[in-house]
């Protein structure tokens, strides 16, 4: 960039927030995604932040926003002469009202440092993920977050009542609505939810709360085929009712793996079986709640939908049994990884075809599979084989079952070229034309989601 | 328009399905939009609906959609010269499946025949409005529908997973998702929710049900003032949690009318009281749910936010409690009507104050309110004074309070003039450049939300 325009930024954010390349700390969590642009601009004001862009799109310089860095598919990928625009300073939660059930927030705002607000006035942020200590609100908004609590919740989006967001031109939109039903005109927020700071710099929000649950019930099943897992989903939904708020399955390829000997974590069934499902539950009437609960998960093995079960009994037993399905560290790691939607009925199949198709190329490799049945969610970890072998057997494998290339990670650099596999080319195209519209120079987050405008 | 336009969009649709101004039937529900453009059109396909509309905008012959033309906001209204497009013979329900728990249906379905296809599956369309007898899901989504349920399901937009629509220029957009998570791009659905057709024609939709309801609570409270108005939303939302579906606030002005002697209602209490509220749960636990909700509303009585309740025992003890609230004809058929959104906690004052403002001007108009004030919606009926500075008491009472001018009815023709009061310059700006350019011809439901293009 020109001098002079690196003084113009320095003006706008001051000396103190500007990071050459070689002073940008590496992220919290290790992406893959290093900062190889040229500047990071940490602005500190919505003020600020418009200027950046206006200055930026003037001279066409690309613009990489940056949260927390801990997306899994390259949405913060840097290449030199970008600008990274981090929201980390702008970390104020500027209210929770405990009647409108309201949360709102600067972007830079750690989702933990949000879900404790929340708690701190007896409620409850409803999205959870792994990266929560990390990631932060803007980009849990413009990556549309997804996890564990969905089948109940919603993903992020049903979370997000407003947001104030700058487009391309410096332009700040203030969209920030704070009602649950609000008609008045287009719902704008949606343009910067789920497109991943391509149209957009989401710079505040307004979120929806929760009551705080004051029950939590946790419990695991042995199931011997995959049509019972199919079964006890819809057995969970009729018994539990609206407190489900987690139904994650995993496949005995995982499970095995993590409660190995080597593995971290320890199985509470003596024997092997080929699924196991993980159930949780919340609620508001800790008297009958946990009855209930393990009613319905007797009420499972009896009619024999699972083969055997634990429930958990303390704050520990609870850990401990998602620790089996959340601590996958040592497994993604290494791994080839994938995110995948699909048909509840078909999740079962694929994973087998897959298997087939993975080991007919490489039969040493290993297919774990694991995710959020209940919301149509597969993650895939395959150790072993070449990544753009691999990559080719799973999406091959999904085209039929028309499934989703991306489930909650979104699509960032890593997965565009896979985009076709569930959008139509005009599908497509509305896409390239609102960004065509929104940042008709293309500087936000280019090459991300879609290919780039110029 | 031109005889061989027509005679070319008669070959599309076929003679049978074009009906003359003269011969299109009045609306079922009255709301003041007769039919007084050129044509209307009934295509039978989406292909057909893409041709038609290729021909309306290569002639730039403007497109009202039709579906049950129940909307409150002459959001079909039309005028000499339009074409009428409705959307009634696509009416096949296509799939519900139990497991998915998903409805893919044609927009021209009715919200009723959708409810019952669902029920018929032991399942639960999340949406309910008044209409629900003629108004169609594609008005529903192009409207975002909301309803009673808001509180628990969220509005028509929680509801829809995917959809199909047609662009001004014929393209059609197939975005049909199934699943509950996907991150796979740009949700370009969101485009054509809540945007009242002016954006594109929606032609098919995916909706996500729910298990349906296994017991159903009904009761209604007294309540001496305003802020316990807000303890009691409180008080249910901790004692009734996730199976509280209902919160509908009457002020006594309302009540009083709908259960005097002239009235069309029976109040269940003996004195009058200044507030009533009616509230509503389901949930799938028969056994338990009933006593909760008694428990609930006892404790109300007891700590002295309510001073009088009854609950319903029996479906037609449900229903006589619930026609209090819903059967509005008898008030709404000659009132002025307002949909507003405001705080929770400051419902209570706008209601007082525009009460004051009217009265300065007409002290004989009769201000009735009444609403779902769990989701900020306040319902307004005004008899008496004059339309238009009627409007402009309930919008500049409004306008402090940062209230929105569209709770759930949206803005058709008739609040255009109002969105200012509700979203900024920026805003209504991003608007225009949304529809010039996914419609630059103006031929969509032109001079609906915003001003036409041309």
């Amino acid at each position: 960039m020109k001098q002079e325009t690196e003084s113009e930024l320095r003006q706008v954010v001051g000396d103190d927030h500007v990071l050459r390349q070689d002073e940008v700390p590496p992220p919290a969590w290790d992406t893959g995604q290093p900062f190889l642009g040229e500047l990071v601009l940490r602005p500190g004001t919505v003020e600020e932040v418009s200027q950046v862009l206006a200055i930026c799109n003037r001279d066409a310089i690309p613009v990489v926003p940056m949260g927390g860095v801990t997306g899994l598919v390259q949405g913060c990928a840097t290449k030199s002469g970008d600008v990274g625009l981090s929201l980390e300073r702008m970390n104020q939660i500027e209210e929770v009202d405990p009647l409108a059930q309201t949360l709102s927030a600067e972007a830079g705002v750690t989702l933990r440092a949000a879900q404790q607000a929340a708690e701190e006035q007896g409620l409850y942020f409803p999205v959870d993920i792994g990266a929560r200590d990390n990631c932060m609100l803007g980009g849990n908004v413009s990556t549309n977050a997804g996890g564990t609590r969905v089948i109940r919740y919603g993903m992020m989006r049903d979370s997000i009542l407003g947001l104030e967001a700058v487009l391309a031109d410096g332009t700040v939109v203030s969209s920030m609505n704070r009602y649950l039903k609000n008609n008045s005109g287009y719902d704008l927020k949606q343009l910067f939810i789920g497109t991943e700071g391509t149209l957009g710099i989401v710079t505040r929000i307004i979120a929806r709360l929760d009551v705080a649950p004051r029950s939590h019930s946790v419990g695991l099943l042995a199931v011997e085929n995959y049509d019972h897992v199919v079964s006890l989903l819809q057995h969970a939904r009729l018994q539990i009712g609206a407190r489900l708020c987690g139904f994650e399955v995993m496949w005995d390829s995982f499970y095995r793996k993590a409660t190995s000997p080597e593995g971290p974590q320890t199985s509470p069934f003596e024997t092997r079986h080929p699924f196991y499902v993980l159930l949780e539950a919340t609620g508001t009437d800790p008297a009958t709640d946990a009855d209930a609960f393990e009613a319905a998960l007797l009420a499972a093995i009896d009619s024999g939908l699972a083969v055997d079960g634990v429930i958990a009994n303390s704050d520990r037993e609870r850990d401990s049994i998602w620790a089996i399905r959340h601590e996958v560290e040592w497994l993604v790691r290494d791994a080839f990884n994938f995110d995948v939607s699909l048909r509840i009925a078909d999740a079962g199949s694929y994973v087998e075809r897959l298997e087939q198709s993975i080991h007919s190329q490489f039969p040493e490799a290993f297919v774990a599979a694991f995710g959020h049945l209940g919301d149509n969610n597969v993650h895939l970890s395959i150790l072993g084989g070449e990544e753009s072998d691999v990559q080719r057997h799973v999406y091959e494998t999904l085209s039929p079952f028309e499934g989703a290339v991306s489930a909650e990670h979104g699509i960032g650099l890593e997965k565009r070229q896979y985009l076709p596999v569930s959008r139509s080319a005009t599908e497509i195209a509305l896409m390239a034309r609102l960004k065509q519209t929104l940042d008709p120079k293309g500087i936000l987050n280019p090459g991300k989601v879609i290919d780039s405008v110029n």
